[in-house]
This record gives structure tokens, C-alpha cells and sequence, in this order.
């Protein structure tokens, strides 16, 4: 049934669950410390394309998961992403002060505030994955609080910010930057496939395709923000547009010029979709999102 | 056997199995990204008393817990110590630059790496709560994930720390600062001996006694870390002393003066020992611990 809908139609319907699950998780502001709890709502419910919540959803629904636990594993991740945006906008990093539109956190809230809302919102993501419930067997749901904590930490979204830091002013090969977005937002996007489809049954038999399939989309999304960077304002973009060029990042647009890397996107767009073949029509939505991934601007 | 050890001889012995299963844990120097990595060990392997790896093994051989998951358990609580320092530390926060008596992590690898340490060693932790065998049930296993992140979060250290940041500058209630000494410093040592207790046998019926005793001492600890905060040097203390009256932060000293506050952690130490009395010549260790918090300067 939920195979008849469009992308648009699925995707809101999934987004009010996941709204409503973040709702759930994060305290209210009115609970003490409600200075800390306002920043933590601020910086996770105004917005956002919850591409991880809804790679949760897809590969979930490939395997029959139940949607709760979608909503819970996919919330999980988007804590872990929301804290990252939170740490990465402050003055020692990107020195950012618009995101979705709005001023940053650590502009709207203060810095201090902003430190604590990062911190605060990772413990966040491994108490809902902590939750019971969300396999049939606690093992399962074990090895999932580890995949989102490896996804997460040095060699995963940390460590690829580590190299980013390390990268500003360097010339890197297509391979350095590459391992950069692996780690550094690869890590996390696949964390949200592998979370969703370990949610339901048959996880293990699907992750030889679904590895290939989160491999491609990850760096596909990485060129596509790459590509955005150059091509769109700062007021379509929602955040501060060509500061990869202005801070001296490499990027797949810097590296291997904008028509190669448009190019690029499309390879790995195909690999996603040839990863998927195997799943047949189940596979519907994944497929939907690698073109939504890919789509979104060029 | 263990129980004929005097409380240096059993800490020697139990930090020797905690320092070496950190040195497990935290990735070599020379991994990639090797900055991070070397920040993050710097910020975790310099030393520091480790009174939450000794407050979990304390506890778990009082429930005859196998000693390699206290290990693990107690690095885990570790780990979101050592974060903590790291992001407290930070210019933003309390911007202090001598840490054990050496630079802080900001200090020495520069701040984008601290905040990305922090990050990490929180991801790190919860890696290390992950890795199957600390509980003969994984579902045991996952409710000390939980435990640890909610002890963590908004409602646990990283709140405390956000109602710390606020009440600089005013003048709380003793209840206030009971309040958020708890959540501050509190949390993260009742994790400590709980997750202790639960890598054993008969957590559960042991639970309230515990609470009780994790309590008194966590209030202890704070209570006499204000009194070292007036009462000793720099140099001896290994941080920056008097930061607390310089920065117009409440504390158990500005507000009860220097005599109740001594009577109050002897007060708080008689309850501690209280709490123990059921669990007979079991609980040596823990009363120890107790002794060493209260004695540790006055």
C-alpha cells in the first residue's frame, strides 16, 4: 500500500512520525535546565531534510521493520547529525551563524549553551537507542548502540571532521577527499540505512547490498553539496553558500572541476541503483531517495 | 584475597586493569586521523585519580562481577569524565589552561581538536558500553547504555553543567546547589557504581542501598572539592585554584563557610558508610572509597 504513494506523500508521512518521535525524545523547555532544553529543541525541531531518518524509513520498510522503532533508530541518528551541525557552526570550527535560514545556535543561544547542546544531544541519541524494544533480541539492539557510537566517533563523523580541519589550504588527491566524506558524513548516512534494516528481520542477508547502496549514495550526497556550494545563493541554500571556496576547503568541485563532479554524481547515482537491483520492487523508496538525493539541485 | 589489600595496594592494582584497557579502547596515536587521536589520548592517558573506574570495581566485587567488565565499565564512565574536562576547559566554558598540572587539550592541540576530543571520547564511551559480554543478559547491557546516557545528558552532567554556567554570578540556595551538584557531578558517579553492581549478580536487590550511598558521595565529592578549591595551591591542586571565587561561582564554601562545609562532608561521609552497613565486610572497598573522598585534603 505505502508503495502507491509518491516520494512527497511517503515523505511527509514519515516526517510527521519522525517529528513526532524527536518531540518525544527531546524534554520539554519548560523542564530545568530549560535555557539548555530550549537550544536542544531549537537546534533539532527547526528543521532539516531528515535525509537520515527517511534512509532509516526506506531500508526499514525493505525488511518489513515495525514503523515505531523507524522512528526511534532514525531520531537516533538525526540527534547525532543536529549535534554535529550544532558543533561545527561554533567560532573554533566553521565559524557559521546561519543554518536552515536561521541564526546558529551558539549565536542564538550563546556559545557555552550551544557546547552543552552538542554534548547533550549525543547522550540523547544512545538513550533512544538504548530504549528497549527496538529488535527482537537485545544483542541485535546492542550491536546497533555500537554501529551508531563507531559511525560517530574518530572513525567515523568526528574523524572525518579531524581530516577536514587538518585539509583547510592542503591540496588533496580524489582519494584523501574521498576517505574525508566517507568518515565524515558517509559514516553517518550508512549508519542510517544499517540502524533501519537491522530494525527488521532478513538485516543481515541485505547488508552486502545495502553497504554498496550507502556507499554511493554517501559520496553522491557529498559531490551534490559540493556542487550546491558553488551554484546556489546563500538564501536557496538556507546557509552561508561558497564558504568552502572562501575558507580554502578542497572540495570535489575545487578537485575535479564542476562538470566532472555532475558527472560523478551520476556514476554513483547508477551504483546505487544497480546495489539495489537485487530487491526488486521492495526497494522502491531507496531508490526514490538515491534520485531525491542526487536530484535535489542540478 | 582481594579483601586483605590495603585500599593503595587494591587501587594500584585495579588502575593498572583500568589504564591498560583505556590504552585498548582509545585508538594508537599513529591511526589516522593521528592528531585527534593523539589529542585524544593525551586528554584521557595523563593521569587523573580515576575515581569512577574505582567506584565501579568497588562496587561490582561487592557483587562478584567479573573483573575484565568492570574494566570496561569503568573506562566507559571514564571516558565521559574525560570528555567533560576537555569541553569545561574550553575558552567558551571555564576557560582554564592547566589541567594535572598540565596545558589543557585546547591549550596544547588547539580548540577545534578539543571540542572534536570531547565529541569523540562521548562516541568512544558508548563503543565501549556497546562490546558485547558486560552482563551475562544483553538486555542488562543495554539498560547500562541507557543508564550512562542519561546520566550524561541534559538531565544528568551536561545539565548540571548548563545550570552551573547560569548561576554564575548569583546567589543560589543550599538546595539550589544541591541540585546541581547532582546532576554535575553526581550522575556520573552513581553511573559509576551502578554499572559496577550491574556487571555482577544481585544488582537489583542491591540497588537501594546502593543509591543511597552514591549519593552521599557524590555530594561529598563536590562539597570537598570546594573546600581544596579555598584551601590549597596550584600547584599541589594540579589546576588552577580559587577559579570558583574568581568567577563568582556559587559554591558550598560561599555559602555554608568553610566550618559547616567540613561538617557537612563528614555528615555526608556518616551517611555513605550507613548506607554499607547491610552489605557487612562486602563492602570494604566502597567504605574505603568513602574515607578516601572525604580525607583526600582536609
Amino acid at each position: 500500500m505505502s508503495g502507491a504513494l509518491t516520494l512527497p506523500s511517503w515523505s511527509t508521512a514519515v516526517l510527521a512520525e519522525v517529528e513526532a518521535e524527536l518531540e518525544r525524545l527531546l524534554p520539554p523547555a519548560a523542564q530545568a535546565p530549560a535555557h539548555l532544553h530550549g537550544a536542544m529543541r531549537y537546534a533539532v525541531l527547526l528543521g532539516g531534510k531528515r535525509v537520515r531518518p527517511l534512509l532509516a524509513f526506506a531500508a526499514g520498510e525493505l525488511l518489513e521493520a515495525p514503523r515505531a522503532r523507524l522512528a526511534r533508530a532514525g531520531c537516533a541518528v538525526e540527534l547525532i547529525h543536529a549535534y554535529s551541525l550544532v558543533h561545527d557552526d561554533m567560532p573554533c570550527m566553521d565559524n557559521d551563524v546561519l543554518r536552515r535560514g536561521k541564526p546558529t545556535v551558539h549565536v542564538a543561544w550563546g556559545e557555552a549553551t550551544a557546547l552543552l547542546v552538542g554534548d547533550a544531544l549525543q547522550s540523547l541519541a544512545f538513550d533512544a537507542l538504548g530504549q528497549p524494544g527496538l529488535a527482537d533480541d537485545a544483542a541485535v539492539q546492542l550491536s546497533m548502540v555500537r554501529l551508531l557510537a563507531v559511525a560517530s566517533g574518530s572513525a567515523g563523523m568526528a574523524g572525518g571532521q579531524a581530516i577536514d580541519l587538518d585539509s583547510v589550504g592542503k591540496r588533496l588527491t580524489r582519494e584523501q577527499l574521498e576517505t574525508m566524506h566517507r568518515a565524515k558524513t558517509g559514516a553517518l548516512l550508512r549508519a542510517a540505512i544499517l540502524l533501519g534494516a537491522a530494525c527488521g528481520s532478513g538485516s543481515v542477508e541485505a547488508q552486502p547490498a545495502l553497504e554498496r547502496y550507502a556507499a554511493a549514495i554517501g559520496l553522491a550526497f557529498q559531490v551534490v553539496d559540493d556542487i550546491l556550494d558553488v551554484e546556489t545563493d546563500s538564501a536557496v541554500l538556507g546557509k552561508t553558500a561558497g564558504k568552502d571556496a572562501e575558507q580554502d576547503k578542497p572540495t570535489y568541485v575545487s578537485i575535479l572541476g564542476l562538470d566532472t563532479s555532475k558527472a560523478l554524481a551520476r556514476d554513483l547515482h547508477g551504483e546505487a541503483l544497480a546495489a539495489l537491483a537485487p530487491f526488486g520492487q521492495r526497494a522502491l523508496r531507496l531508490r526514490q531517495l538515491a534520485d531525491f538525493i542526487v536530484a535535489r539541485k542540478f
